[in-house]
């Protein structure tokens, strides 16, 4: 199943998505759950996927705005330094811990909404990653038992303002300006993906494939990094982690290859989907 | 005005603390704010205050429960390496930029509740803070005009798990166990602080002083952190600024001095209060 979160006229919702039409969950559900974050807090998968069965959609998924799968997460944790080729060409050592640094909800956009560069930079780089969506929340998970605590998977684009990224050791400013990362364009529900699933990950600049891995290539693959972050902190319903972005950043190439407005960067992962979107230089 | 965010065995509320009484405004104000944030984002705090007048308190300080003064912020952002003595301390270097990272809401207590060692490590670290928390929202805000968007100050203690804040180059392991900071006890509303007050910074460890320092000598002052934090994303009402901490911190001591279940510690900012939490090993 695909859930995504949107907006109409009507406001925002969240829905299933299927044969190019989106299920209106929020509608359908009578205002049982307020988002996609509080049906997945309840368990409410089977009831979202029984308020669809047998019925036509309520809109064609080309006539609503896609929000980001999860427009309100508690936490998102982002995973750095992840694939070997990645660590290689920034001249950086593979830790035996992950590596983890955050974003903000505000730092989001959905597919086809514009990512934005701001005026302050000329460094915004793609990082084409895949996104778990945490389900079943939880302490000190053991890795074993993590992929019994997922909802599902999405495509992240863990857009960097370069530059800022290195004003000082620690990442977040240039991991957090306004608009800059895209998370979507749904979640596919983790009951078809199976556990260690191989997933291919392509990121494509204006039609041009500039980053490509498989999760095999994954240092810290996604069951450690759930019980990593979990020995720290409790992962809610929504929480998001964003499991770090393969080799061909532009920031490394020669010459370095950054987005810049009417651009189009898409983060395609084979089970998943294409999450696209167009560049746009912030007024 | 101080206004506290707190717990009876009626749920949570918040309120205004006065003469060692808390005025109840989630019932004053008829539910018509769902905590403190959202009275901050209405710009309300005259509203809270005309409440209170010329009534008794509702609760004695002491019968409830205080939380973090904001429960709930969108986003908390701590800033590090701001004191000279710290940057020395850890032989690091100061930055053009202010150091930024993040903390996660689950990761604070109130006052008087205990700060959680966690099982996973023996270097469990104070810093003494004073946080700021933003009113009015922004973007790009000048630093002439940051004060304006401040609703308040309170005392922070930004417990550190050293060995986890050193995994990899990202501190923000170590800085998000769960329940080790301290956000408290409650916040002065900024017209009884003007901009740029002089404001002095104890901390202490079972009643021994271990950091003392004023807000002149922050390096980057808060102000300047508003506008380089609102330059990346928009800041929003209830959001925390977590100023930076001074040297005197016990990793840096020798021998070094961790906290352990059983101590006690404070932190007092003189226009504030103090803000005093007990430690405990998580079970």
């Amino acid at each position: 199943m695909k859930l995504a979160s949107f907006s109409t006229h009507l406001g925002p919702s969240f829905g299933i998505v299927r044969d190019e039409m989106v299920f209106d969950l929020g509608k359908r559900l009578g205002g049982r759950y307020a988002d996609l974050r509080a049906l997945i807090a309840a368990n409410a998968l089977g009831e979202a996927a029984a308020a669809a069965e047998g019925t036509r959609g309520d809109h064609p998924l080309s006539e609503v705005t896609l929000l980001p799968v999860i427009p309100n997460p508690e936490q998102i944790f982002c995973v750095g330094l992840n694939y070997a080729d990645h660590v290689k060409e920034t001249n950086r050592e593979t830790t035996e811990h992950p590596v983890i640094f955050m974003r903000v909800p505000a730092s989001q956009v959905g597919h086809d909404q514009p990512m934005l560069r701001p005026p302050e930079s000329q460094k915004f780089d793609y990082e084409g990653e895949i996104a778990v969506i945490i389900g079943r929340g939880g302490r000190r998970i053991a890795e074993a038992d993590a992929w019994d605590h997922i909802a599902g998977y999405a495509c992240y684009n863990d857009g960097s303002v370069r530059d800022w990224q290195l004003h000082t050791g620690q990442w977040g400013p240039g991991k957090n300006f306004y608009r800059t990362g895209a998370f979507g364009p749904w979640m596919v529900t983790s009951d078809e993906i199976e556990p260690n699933a191989l997933m291919t990950l392509v990121t494509r600049l204006n039609g041009h494939e500039v980053q490509r891995a498989t999760t095999a290539m994954l240092i810290h693959g996604i069951a450690k990094q759930i019980a990593y972050l979990s020995t720290f902190t409790p992962l809610a319903p929504g929480d998001v982690i964003v499991t770090g972005t393969p080799g061909g950043v532009g920031a490394k190439r020669t010459p370095p290859l950054f987005m810049k407005g009417g651009d189009v960067v898409e983060v395609e992962v084979d089970r998943i989907g294409v999450l696209s979107n167009p560049i746009a230089d912030e007024a």
